[in-house]
């Protein structure tokens, strides 16, 4: 077996191949959907109480009271003064690029006026309160933290509200102090579906939000899709994908670690390198080999790349880039010089990393935009995380004297040939009132 | 019984009948969903046939072939030929006002470079293929097709699909009209869940889509929401709502007609009027009765009045404008002088017709703005449809040599306490390979 997958666009059995290495489906457990259902019916039903019992039984954690389930300022303080200077530092300096980058984004209101005086605009609010759901025990990454949370805070968000379980009481400090340096309002120790749920309904001690983001498991997962509509949600991630594209001119080793800083995150992780040089491939694929020994987490780059990762031999970088907008990646490298220049050619990809200094991992932490992105072809039409993601629109509409009789004529012609007469009577009355 | 009901904020009951007079959830029918997935399930696997057999089995329409499922050119230009002039003309004036508000909205593309020659910034695309649904028979409407087509338009999709059912081969030449006007590309006679399915995953005759927008039943409504993840979806709208303040100086009768102009759409839309004036709100029930009696659909106005109608008594415009926030409303109507000072605190709303010469009908047809907007109190955390919906952004990452050394000593720090070693082994070689 070899340690990643090779394939030729230009084999006749290519595209069957590549749509199997593509083909990625979340397993829809029906058992998963009937657990959150009663766990979200229950919360709803007992708030609090329900809340504290799944809290014992699923993270094994029991509180004495509701006023429990709130991390307390002295115990955030306490975390932080336990992190490591240089990790805060780091943090810190992060959370100062982030936010640069995420102000760029900030929505502005406009408004222009026309002749006859009516004026037209688009006015922007940034949501009132917003939950940040962060995975628990070993998936607990303070850096997520600061994605999910800091666009929220630069929209303007009211109150910033956090969850995380806390299995068997094991709180994470680099987590808490993440979420400090990110300005997060209140901490609650809950996580699972119940957090989910107490975030979209509220209970007598958690707030009900008007937006829920950030990462889980599959019953976080399916929580977030049960709740939605009553609450905003972000997208239902996949797992983590890098494409990365080469001109054979990058160090192969460069390449190979950048492969597996996407394989060392999860079994189905996808990792795949295009390139027009197939002597630069072997030399990759040598790369993979030599290095992987190595690796802390090796056993899991080491299924992802087998089940998940490839390098495809194509004709030149033209058939690279075409083949890299039919994947539409999450990350997309574009390893090779000049890339800049072919940037308006790729319609679709959640981050672009241009050049061969730019390793995907840089973006992950601390370039600036941010690392929640659409995966699992998605990019097609979905976007990465940002700050219009905590501001919304509202439409506004003046019509002037004037302006009301001649848009009233428009309106009354369209509603009748609709068969909607209120409405046409009601734009009929400003066009006579104002004759 | 009152032809609408009569509230006041300062009741002690007040809170909790308001509470009911909001409360509206679509009702959940696991044999609407059944069906659906059923539907689903066929098209994916039979295609053409399959949709060809639901066409002849929902709609009651027999076609000879697949082929026969796209409208000819031929059939379209018959279509607007037998529109009235008046009413093309409408439509023409109508597109045009929605397009010149559309192209305010474009995203572009920006971008930075920082001190070091890094670049950070975000590319906008626009999607690839749209999906525009919309409905048969009673409640066609022609603007509905401008209001969602022209904003995908404007937003520069490549092609624009639409699908509309056609019960008994009946179809609606005014839609058709409509489609040519916004720009359509192709239109097919089908509907239903099979007519999402085949937008969703592509038949040999209707191809895949990436996002499929548009109002519909019950069963497309839950067609849409399973097919949410393997394209884009717009928001599941419940019942249409308006929000009127008033000072009380605005003619009774034109509160009155805007009120009917939301109640007219569907027993269970909702009309509420709020206003400090307590004699006005008798005056506006005395027009309501007077006025609904010359209704052509005065039946469907009485039921929603009575059901989820609402005059509301409050101590000033101070409270009536905290209530609009709490409710959140579709569509809010600022009834009085000076309204367009107090805009900065309106939080949440989908449009804001400001000023007692703008009905709220103008903005449903052709002020503009979009009348596709979120319900049921889900302008807390969503916005009006809008260009914004058919174009994406990718983030841009181009690091200088001396950008990845300072990025990837920060992103080693970070990476190393989240234990994923790869990733800080990544951003080490560029470190060091700029040294």
């Amino acid at each position: 077996m070899n340690i990643i997958n090779r394939l030729n666009a230009a084999d006749p059995g290519f595209r069957s191949a590549l749509k199997k290495l593509l083909d990625w489906t979340s397993v829809a457990d029906t058992g998963v959907q009937t657990t959150v259902d009663t766990v979200i019916q229950a919360i709803r039903e007992r708030g609090d109480e329900a809340l504290l019992e799944f809290t014992a039984k699923f993270d094994r954690l029991a509180l004495p009271s509701a006023e429990a389930l709130a991390f307390t300022e002295a115990e955030i303080d306490a975390a932080v003064a336990r992190t490591p200077d240089n990790l805060l530092a780091a943090l810190e300096a992060a959370a100062v690029r982030i936010s640069a980058y995420a102000e760029r984004q900030k929505m502005q209101s406009w408004s222009y006026t026309e002749a006859d005086g009516t004026v037209l605009g688009q006015q922007i609010t940034p949501l009132d309160r917003v939950g940040l759901y962060v995975p628990g025990g070993k998936a607990a990454y303070p850096s997520s933290v600061l994605m999910n949370a800091i666009p929220a805070r630069v929209a303007g968000v009211r109150e910033l509200v956090m969850v995380v379980p806390t299995p068997d009481g094991v709180a994470n400090d680099t987590v808490l102090a993440a979420a400090r340096v990110a300005g997060v309002d209140r901490i609650f120790r809950i996580g699972g579906a119940q957090a989910v749920a107490a975030l979209a309904y509220g209970t007598a001690t958690v707030p009900a939000v008007d937006k829920i983001v950030g990462p889980g498991n599959i019953y976080v997962a399916a929580a977030k899709r049960a709740v939605f509509g009553k609450v905003g949600i972000d997208m239902i991630a996949g797992p983590s994908e890098i494409l990365i594209v080469s001109d054979g001119l990058t160090d192969p080793d460069w390449i190979a670690m950048d492969l597996f800083s996407q394989a060392e995150h999860d079994q189905q992780a996808q990792a795949i390198l295009i390139s027009p040089d197939a002597q630069f491939l072997d030399r990759v694929a040598e790369s993979v080999t030599r290095l992987v020994e190595s690796q802390p987490r090796a056993d899991i780059i080491r299924t992802a790349l087998a089940d998940r990762g490839a390098l495809i031999a194509v004709k030149n970088l033209d058939e690279a880039i075409a083949l890299a907008n039919e994947i539409a990646p999450e990350h997309l490298e574009l390893s090779f010089a000049g890339a800049e220049n072919r940037l308006s050619e790729i319609r679709h990809a959640g981050a672009i990393f241009v050049g061969k200094y730019t390793a995907e991992a840089l973006g992950d932490y601390c370039a600036g935009p941010n690392h929640v992105l659409p995966t699992s072809g998605t990019a097609r039409f979905s976007s990465p995380l940002g700050v219009y993601d905590f501001q919304k629109r509202s439409s506004i509409i003046q019509c002037s004297a004037a302006g009301s009789v001649a848009l009233g004529e428009l309106a009354v012609v369209l509603a009748e040939s609709e068969g909607l007469y209120a409405h046409a009577q009601s734009a009929r009355y400003r066009v006579e009132g104002n004759r």
